[in-house]
Protein backbone atom coordinates (compact mmCIF):
# COMPACT_ATOMS: atom_id res chain seq x y z
CA UNK A 1 0.00 0.00 0.00
CA UNK A 2 1.28 3.45 -0.99
CA UNK A 3 0.60 4.71 2.57
CA UNK A 4 3.80 7.05 2.62
CA UNK A 5 2.22 8.94 -0.27
CA UNK A 6 3.12 12.75 0.42
CA UNK A 7 2.33 16.03 -0.82
CA UNK A 8 4.28 15.00 -4.32
CA UNK A 9 2.33 11.79 -4.62
CA UNK A 10 5.56 9.91 -4.41
CA UNK A 11 4.50 5.76 -4.77
CA UNK A 12 8.34 4.03 -4.31
CA UNK A 13 10.54 3.15 -6.94
CA UNK A 14 12.32 0.29 -9.09
CA UNK A 15 16.08 -0.58 -9.83
CA UNK A 16 16.89 0.00 -13.09
CA UNK A 17 20.19 -1.17 -14.53
CA UNK A 18 21.25 0.42 -17.59
CA UNK A 19 23.48 -1.70 -19.77
CA UNK A 20 26.28 -1.01 -22.73
CA UNK A 21 27.09 -2.40 -25.73
CA UNK A 22 23.63 -3.78 -26.34
CA UNK A 23 23.72 -5.98 -23.95
CA UNK A 24 20.73 -5.69 -22.35
CA UNK A 25 19.50 -8.83 -23.90
CA UNK A 26 21.98 -10.80 -22.54
CA UNK A 27 21.58 -9.49 -19.25
CA UNK A 28 17.71 -10.63 -18.97
CA UNK A 29 18.54 -13.79 -20.35
CA UNK A 30 21.23 -13.65 -17.41
CA UNK A 31 18.75 -12.88 -14.70
CA UNK A 32 16.78 -15.52 -16.36
CA UNK A 33 19.31 -18.51 -15.91
CA UNK A 34 20.49 -17.21 -12.90
CA UNK A 35 17.86 -16.10 -10.64
CA UNK A 36 14.69 -17.47 -12.14
CA UNK A 37 13.55 -13.85 -13.69
CA UNK A 38 9.96 -13.85 -15.62
CA UNK A 39 9.84 -11.05 -17.80
CA UNK A 40 6.83 -9.28 -17.34
CA UNK A 41 6.89 -6.44 -19.81
CA UNK A 42 9.22 -5.16 -22.61
CA UNK A 43 8.97 -1.63 -24.12
CA UNK A 44 11.64 -1.36 -27.49
CA UNK A 45 12.77 1.66 -28.47
CA UNK A 46 10.18 3.22 -31.02
CA UNK A 47 12.48 5.03 -33.33
CA UNK A 48 15.42 2.02 -33.29
CA UNK A 49 17.33 2.18 -36.75
CA UNK A 50 19.62 -0.54 -36.56
CA UNK A 51 22.08 1.42 -38.48
CA UNK A 52 21.46 4.64 -35.56
CA UNK A 53 22.80 2.33 -32.77
CA UNK A 54 19.70 2.97 -31.06
CA UNK A 55 18.84 0.78 -27.97
CA UNK A 56 16.88 -2.38 -28.61
CA UNK A 57 15.16 -2.63 -25.37
CA UNK A 58 14.33 0.86 -23.77
CA UNK A 59 13.15 -1.43 -20.57
CA UNK A 60 12.56 -4.99 -19.55
CA UNK A 61 10.58 -5.44 -16.49
CA UNK A 62 11.68 -8.57 -14.93
CA UNK A 63 10.27 -9.70 -11.22
CA UNK A 64 12.69 -12.13 -9.48
CA UNK A 65 11.10 -13.76 -6.16
CA UNK A 66 8.85 -10.76 -5.11
CA UNK A 67 11.00 -7.60 -6.62
CA UNK A 68 11.23 -6.14 -9.54
CA UNK A 69 14.39 -5.05 -11.77
CA UNK A 70 14.06 -3.25 -14.89
CA UNK A 71 16.66 -3.84 -17.35
CA UNK A 72 17.49 -1.16 -20.48
CA UNK A 73 19.99 -0.82 -23.22
CA UNK A 74 21.94 2.09 -22.62
CA UNK A 75 21.76 4.92 -25.09
CA UNK A 76 25.04 6.01 -26.13
CA UNK A 77 26.48 9.34 -25.03
CA UNK A 78 25.05 11.91 -27.50
CA UNK A 79 21.56 10.24 -26.55
CA UNK A 80 18.93 12.32 -24.29
CA UNK A 81 20.08 9.41 -21.26
CA UNK A 82 23.90 10.43 -21.64
CA UNK A 83 23.57 11.55 -17.99
CA UNK A 84 21.38 8.46 -17.03
CA UNK A 85 24.05 5.97 -15.90
CA UNK A 86 25.61 6.51 -12.01
CA UNK A 87 29.19 6.62 -12.19
CA UNK A 88 30.16 3.31 -13.38
CA UNK A 89 27.22 1.14 -11.25
CA UNK A 90 25.14 1.32 -14.07
CA UNK A 91 22.51 0.88 -11.31
CA UNK A 92 19.75 3.78 -11.15
CA UNK A 93 16.95 4.07 -9.15
CA UNK A 94 12.95 4.35 -11.06
CA UNK A 95 11.09 6.45 -8.77
CA UNK A 96 7.41 6.83 -9.90
CA UNK A 97 5.13 9.92 -8.47
CA UNK A 98 2.06 11.92 -9.41
CA UNK A 99 4.20 15.01 -9.34
CA UNK A 100 7.42 15.05 -11.50
CA UNK A 101 8.26 18.56 -10.69
CA UNK A 102 7.37 18.37 -7.10
CA UNK A 103 9.61 15.65 -6.45
CA UNK A 104 12.36 16.97 -8.30
CA UNK A 105 12.23 20.25 -6.30
CA UNK A 106 11.87 19.08 -3.02
CA UNK A 107 15.13 16.87 -4.14
CA UNK A 108 16.95 19.73 -5.28
CA UNK A 109 16.33 21.68 -2.46
CA UNK A 110 17.72 18.96 0.00
CA UNK A 111 20.76 18.93 -2.18
CA UNK A 112 20.21 16.94 -5.46
CA UNK A 113 21.69 17.59 -8.69
CA UNK A 114 19.36 17.84 -11.22
CA UNK A 115 21.29 15.95 -14.35
CA UNK A 116 17.56 15.75 -16.49
CA UNK A 117 15.13 17.87 -17.07
CA UNK A 118 11.49 17.36 -16.48
CA UNK A 119 10.59 16.51 -19.92
CA UNK A 120 7.77 14.63 -22.28
CA UNK A 121 9.62 11.60 -22.93
CA UNK A 122 8.14 8.08 -24.19
CA UNK A 123 5.83 6.86 -22.18
CA UNK A 124 5.49 9.95 -19.62
CA UNK A 125 6.77 12.90 -18.30
CA UNK A 126 10.30 12.00 -16.60
CA UNK A 127 12.93 14.08 -15.03
CA UNK A 128 16.16 13.15 -13.68
CA UNK A 129 18.47 13.89 -10.32
CA UNK A 130 21.87 12.87 -8.71
CA UNK A 131 22.19 13.02 -5.31
CA UNK A 132 24.89 13.29 -3.20
CA UNK A 133 25.79 9.90 -2.50
CA UNK A 134 25.87 9.31 -6.56
CA UNK A 135 22.86 7.69 -6.84
CA UNK A 136 20.77 8.70 -10.30
CA UNK A 137 17.22 8.52 -9.37
CA UNK A 138 14.97 8.75 -12.46
CA UNK A 139 11.82 10.49 -11.84
CA UNK A 140 8.20 8.95 -13.93
CA UNK A 141 5.05 10.60 -13.57
CA UNK A 142 2.19 7.85 -12.81
CA UNK A 143 -1.39 8.83 -12.82
CA UNK A 144 -2.15 6.14 -10.45
CA UNK A 145 -0.93 3.64 -7.64
CA UNK A 146 1.25 1.34 -9.34
CA UNK A 147 0.04 -2.12 -9.12
CA UNK A 148 3.16 -4.27 -9.69
CA UNK A 149 5.10 -2.26 -6.88
CA UNK A 150 2.54 -4.22 -3.93
CA UNK A 151 2.20 -6.93 -5.58
CA UNK B 1 3.57 -12.68 -2.32
CA UNK B 2 7.38 -14.80 -2.99
CA UNK B 3 5.16 -16.88 -5.98
CA UNK B 4 8.18 -17.08 -7.95
CA UNK B 5 9.88 -19.38 -5.04
CA UNK B 6 11.80 -21.76 -6.74
CA UNK B 7 13.87 -24.50 -5.40
CA UNK B 8 16.59 -22.10 -4.15
CA UNK B 9 13.76 -20.52 -2.33
CA UNK B 10 14.58 -16.95 -3.64
CA UNK B 11 12.57 -14.37 -1.87
CA UNK B 12 13.39 -10.91 -3.59
CA UNK B 13 16.22 -8.31 -3.11
CA UNK B 14 16.16 -4.35 -2.33
CA UNK B 15 18.81 -2.38 -2.90
CA UNK B 16 21.52 -1.35 -0.64
CA UNK B 17 23.36 1.90 -1.04
CA UNK B 18 26.92 1.53 0.53
CA UNK B 19 28.41 4.61 1.29
CA UNK B 20 31.98 5.69 1.89
CA UNK B 21 33.45 8.32 4.51
CA UNK B 22 31.37 7.11 7.14
CA UNK B 23 28.07 8.98 5.33
CA UNK B 24 25.40 6.48 6.01
CA UNK B 25 24.01 8.95 8.50
CA UNK B 26 24.05 11.76 5.95
CA UNK B 27 22.55 9.69 3.35
CA UNK B 28 19.09 8.56 5.36
CA UNK B 29 18.91 12.18 6.61
CA UNK B 30 18.85 13.13 2.73
CA UNK B 31 16.75 10.20 2.22
CA UNK B 32 14.18 11.75 4.71
CA UNK B 33 14.46 15.65 3.48
CA UNK B 34 14.21 14.37 -0.40
CA UNK B 35 11.51 11.56 -0.95
CA UNK B 36 10.39 11.69 2.52
CA UNK B 37 11.73 8.37 3.31
CA UNK B 38 10.79 6.86 7.21
CA UNK B 39 13.42 4.43 8.58
CA UNK B 40 11.84 1.63 9.81
CA UNK B 41 15.17 0.10 10.85
CA UNK B 42 18.37 0.50 11.98
CA UNK B 43 21.33 -2.20 12.32
CA UNK B 44 24.72 -0.75 14.35
CA UNK B 45 27.78 -2.14 14.09
CA UNK B 46 28.38 -4.44 17.09
CA UNK B 47 32.02 -4.10 17.38
CA UNK B 48 32.22 -0.73 16.69
CA UNK B 49 35.28 1.05 18.55
CA UNK B 50 35.62 4.70 17.26
CA UNK B 51 39.27 4.48 17.26
CA UNK B 52 39.10 1.72 14.62
CA UNK B 53 37.07 3.85 12.57
CA UNK B 54 34.67 0.28 11.76
CA UNK B 55 31.04 1.09 10.17
CA UNK B 56 28.49 2.69 12.47
CA UNK B 57 25.67 1.62 10.32
CA UNK B 58 25.20 -1.70 9.20
CA UNK B 59 22.29 -1.36 7.88
CA UNK B 60 19.48 1.37 7.94
CA UNK B 61 16.40 0.53 6.53
CA UNK B 62 14.44 3.44 4.88
CA UNK B 63 10.69 3.15 3.01
CA UNK B 64 10.19 5.22 0.11
CA UNK B 65 6.72 5.49 -0.88
CA UNK B 66 6.23 1.56 -1.09
CA UNK B 67 9.62 0.98 -2.04
CA UNK B 68 13.12 -0.13 0.49
CA UNK B 69 16.06 0.93 0.44
CA UNK B 70 18.95 -0.19 3.05
CA UNK B 71 22.01 2.50 3.68
CA UNK B 72 24.97 1.03 4.86
CA UNK B 73 28.32 2.66 5.51
CA UNK B 74 31.43 1.48 3.50
CA UNK B 75 33.49 -0.96 4.97
CA UNK B 76 37.17 0.20 4.91
CA UNK B 77 38.95 -1.71 2.21
CA UNK B 78 40.59 -3.90 5.17
CA UNK B 79 37.27 -4.69 5.94
CA UNK B 80 35.12 -8.38 5.05
CA UNK B 81 33.15 -5.88 2.84
CA UNK B 82 35.75 -4.58 0.71
CA UNK B 83 34.26 -6.61 -1.96
CA UNK B 84 31.06 -5.46 -1.03
CA UNK B 85 30.77 -2.29 -3.29
CA UNK B 86 30.26 -2.66 -7.40
CA UNK B 87 32.46 -0.90 -9.62
CA UNK B 88 31.97 2.97 -8.63
CA UNK B 89 28.21 2.51 -8.15
CA UNK B 90 27.41 1.79 -4.18
CA UNK B 91 24.77 -0.14 -5.33
CA UNK B 92 24.19 -3.75 -4.66
CA UNK B 93 21.24 -5.85 -4.53
CA UNK B 94 20.81 -7.44 -1.55
CA UNK B 95 18.81 -10.79 -2.14
CA UNK B 96 17.50 -13.00 0.23
CA UNK B 97 16.66 -16.79 -0.07
CA UNK B 98 15.87 -19.56 1.85
CA UNK B 99 19.24 -21.55 0.96
CA UNK B 100 22.30 -19.29 0.00
CA UNK B 101 24.27 -21.92 -1.10
CA UNK B 102 22.12 -23.13 -3.79
CA UNK B 103 21.49 -19.34 -4.95
CA UNK B 104 25.12 -18.85 -5.47
CA UNK B 105 26.22 -21.62 -7.57
CA UNK B 106 22.86 -21.00 -9.58
CA UNK B 107 24.20 -17.64 -10.36
CA UNK B 108 28.11 -18.69 -10.80
CA UNK B 109 26.87 -21.38 -13.33
CA UNK B 110 24.70 -18.63 -15.18
CA UNK B 111 27.94 -16.77 -15.59
CA UNK B 112 28.30 -14.48 -12.17
CA UNK B 113 31.77 -14.33 -10.46
CA UNK B 114 32.04 -15.33 -6.55
CA UNK B 115 33.25 -12.23 -4.90
CA UNK B 116 32.32 -13.67 -1.25
CA UNK B 117 32.50 -16.96 0.43
CA UNK B 118 29.03 -18.27 1.91
CA UNK B 119 29.74 -17.44 5.79
CA UNK B 120 27.97 -16.48 8.61
CA UNK B 121 28.17 -13.02 9.79
CA UNK B 122 26.39 -10.91 11.73
CA UNK B 123 22.35 -11.97 11.46
CA UNK B 124 23.01 -14.77 9.15
CA UNK B 125 24.15 -16.54 6.35
CA UNK B 126 25.66 -14.24 3.22
CA UNK B 127 27.34 -14.56 0.30
CA UNK B 128 28.01 -12.60 -2.37
CA UNK B 129 28.22 -12.85 -6.46
CA UNK B 130 29.26 -9.92 -9.11
CA UNK B 131 27.05 -10.83 -12.82
CA UNK B 132 28.37 -10.20 -16.09
CA UNK B 133 26.88 -6.84 -15.65
CA UNK B 134 28.85 -5.42 -12.46
CA UNK B 135 25.91 -5.58 -10.70
CA UNK B 136 26.99 -7.46 -7.25
CA UNK B 137 24.44 -9.19 -5.31
CA UNK B 138 24.54 -10.11 -1.95
CA UNK B 139 22.85 -13.11 -0.96
CA UNK B 140 21.22 -13.28 2.70
CA UNK B 141 19.73 -16.20 4.19
CA UNK B 142 15.65 -16.06 5.46
CA UNK B 143 13.61 -18.66 7.14
CA UNK B 144 10.36 -17.71 5.56
CA UNK B 145 9.24 -14.89 3.18
CA UNK B 146 10.01 -11.25 4.40
CA UNK B 147 6.87 -9.48 5.37
CA UNK B 148 7.95 -6.03 4.13
CA UNK B 149 8.72 -7.41 0.76
CA UNK B 150 4.79 -7.44 0.52
CA UNK B 151 4.05 -4.43 2.06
Amino acid sequence: MADETATTGLLGFKPQLVVPGMKAEAAVQFYKAAFGAKELLRVAHPKRKAEQELPLILSAELKIGSSFLLVSDRFDDAGEDGSAVASGGGILLRLEAEDVDAVMKKAAAAGAEIVGEVTEAEGGVHGKVRDPFGVVWAIAAVDKKCPEAEA
